[in-house]
This record gives C-alpha cells, structure tokens and sequence, in this order.
C-alpha cells in the first residue's frame, strides 16, 4: 500500500520534472542539482561560484530549506534572481516546488540555473527536479563513511564534491577509504576535492561546471 | 491527496508507537532517539556513553542507517545488544522499524535502550518510536544556523546537544546566535555543548541522562 501511493507520488513528480527540463532546454540553459548534507558548504559553494561566474554568465538559484529565507538572503548580495523555497516539514525539493519558483523567476538570457537542495544526503536523490547534473556534496568534518551509507547518492551523482579540505588536520578522515567505498559504488565517479574555506579547489569546480554545460548545450 | 496518505501513515506509526512504548515501560527501560545530522557524532556519543555507563547499566542500542553494519559494529565493540537496522532508502526510523528489532532484543533486566536514528534532522523528528526522550545533536562544524532551519527539531527535543567544540577555533561559528536561535524556537530548551573528540562535557550529558531516567522511572 505505501510502496504504491510513494509510487504515484514519484510518477506525478516525473511528469512536472520533465515540463521543468523542457523549459530549461527551450531557455538554453544549464541547470545543477545541489544535494549534501545540512552544513557541508553547499550555500558557500554557490556564493563562490556566482563571484568567479556572474560577471560573464547569467546566474540565477533556487534554494530550499524548511524555514528562514536565511541562505537565499546570503546568495541574493551575489545574484539578482534567487528564489527561496520554505518547504515547511518536508525534507527534499520535489519538481513542483522548482515549477512555482520558476513563475518568479525569468529564465530568458539565464546561462545557469543552480538548484541548492534541502540539507539532507537521502530523499532529495529520488526526486527529478528536471535538472542536467546532479552534484552530491560532502565534507571532512562529517567523516569518511557518508559515501557508504548513502549508495544511491553517490550512483546517482554526475559529480562529487568532499568540501573542508583545511579541517583534515583537526579530525579523523581517511580519504583514500572515502575515495575507495566511492569507486567501489561506482567506479566512473568524478570526485572533487576541495576547501571553499581556504580557496582551494574551485578552478576545477569552474572547469567542470563549464566543460559539462557546453557539452550538453553541444548535445556531445 | 498526499497529506491524507502521509496521516494515515503517521496514524499506523502512531499505532505501534504506543505498543513499543507499553513494552518498554513494562520492561522498566529509558527510551532514547537520538537525531541529528549525518557525522554530527551521534555513533561516537553512543561509544562514549557505552564505555562510562555499562559497567553499572545494562544498555541495548538499535542503530539505523540506510547501508552498511559500519556504525553497529562500532558500537558492538562496547555492548552486546546491538541491532543495525538497514532502512534502504527511507530516511528515518519507524516506530515498525523497532518493533521488528525488538524481536532481536531480549528487554528484561534492561534499564536504558538507545535509539540512534538515520542521520538527517527532519523526517526523523515526525515518527514516534515509543520513546520517553528525544536528543537533538547538532555539531560547530554544520553552522549555527541550523536549528533556526530546523524549527520542528528543536521544539520537539527534550535536550539539544552541540558536537564539535574542539573544532570551535576552525571554523565560522557564532555560539551566541546558535543559542538564542533555540531560546527564541523554544525557550526552555536545555543545551549542553560538548566535545568528543577532546573528552569535554560528558559528565553533564551523563547527569542529564540519569536524571531523566530517574525522573520517569519515579514517574515524577
């Protein structure tokens, strides 16, 4: 009975994903599923990446959280087209959330359309926001074993992303182990290393970014 | 639609809650759900408590996880009742969940059962697992702002924990705005700040723990 009405739930999802992924086509843009855990650096990964890219590209986010429009405020001194989502109890974006967005939000002239998820490793990967990529992200402090407890964000990641790279000292985390249960789930996995705190690592998030978004703008 | 589906949901959970909860009272056993973020450090709290409290206390723990035995290994080290449950892809335990760990867990002469639930800080809190407390652990490392994003966490949990205060030093965290975020959600909230790593702040959190277990026992 539940595995049934879940499955509905997910079909009705898939449908207004698909009118989500149309409209981004129709618009030529490039649009990023941001999905880590609740303090692993994703808001300061875009903050980052809308100072590197907004003067030559056209940026624009969509940011869930279940209440306080506190990120969207952060993003907003970086980017004049942000929309935050409150999704009150519920604990991922759903396609629908990302279609009432967009009535706020003028895609024409848009290059990129970042998606920040809900704060959660688990239910945002089964929902299709009618994305491009999905980017998974983690960071040291939360320790080496997050990829293995969650299989299916790491198979269903087209990139990534361990952040806090500057707190190995402090803590215990092996990286080769996290790198190993990775490619053990999926050996074709692109991983990024980075420290947002300590500049280090974004030229390969850009490069990525840019290579991935002309290569489906090319259709390659 | 999808609300009345996720009440009668809730209803059944309930349903079972309230039978997990006779069993545990006939037992004569403390009840605790542990919530918090994936690495805030729920696992190594459970050590910590194992290594202080079982010498006196006869204590089982029910550990869930999405994948892997990883932390109920862990923990075994330290007790003999352990059961690792392995949600798949749901994000929280329910109270069936316990129910059919229960069958595995020989409850008489015990005196307190840890719960520690899927590391995620939202749809945990929604499902009664027929405890008598529930913990709420954030870590410095997530940010300060995560009860103010987490509002429901915070009114429902009968002690905050904060993790990581070695890590104070590192990272951006502002403990004034971290607190009176919480009074401002529920203002008589109980916090205690600790750290694992450095061995700071357990005696309080053992205090609590025996203070509230006396203080339901006694029914006071």
């Amino acid at each position: 009975m539940k595995v049934q009405i879940i499955e509905t739930v997910l079909k009705l999802n898939d449908q207004i994903a698909a009118a989500n992924r149309a409209r981004f086509r129709q618009a030529g843009l490039f649009a990023v599923n941001l999905i880590g855990s609740p303090g692993c650096g994703k808001t300061t990964l875009l903050e980052t990446t809308l100072q590197h890219l907004s003067p030559r590209l056209n940026i624009a986010v969509i940011v869930g959280d279940l209440a306080t429009a506190r990120d969207g405020q952060r993003l907003g001194r970086f980017c004049d087209r942000v929309v935050q989502i409150n999704t009150g109890k519920t604990c991922h974006l759903e396609a629908f959330h990302v279609q009432q967005a967009l009535e706020k939000l003028p895609l024409d002239g848009l290059d990129i359309l970042f998606i920040e998820n809900v704060g959660n490793l688990i239910c945002p990967v089964g929902f299709d926001l009618g994305q491009d990529v999905k980017v998974a992200m983690f960071s040291v402090s939360e320790g080496d074993d997050k990829p293995a407890k969650h299989p299916y964000l790491v198979q269903e990641a087209d990139l990534l992303i361990l952040n806090k790279l500057d707190l190995l000292p402090y803590v215990r985390f092996d990286l080769d182990a996290f790198r190993n249960d990775i490619l053990r789930l999926k050996p074709s996995a692109s991983i990024l290393s980075v420290s947002l705190a300590a500049n280090q690592g974004i030229e390969a998030w850009l490069t990525w970014l840019e290579q991935e978004r002309q290569r489906r703008r090319t259709g390659s």
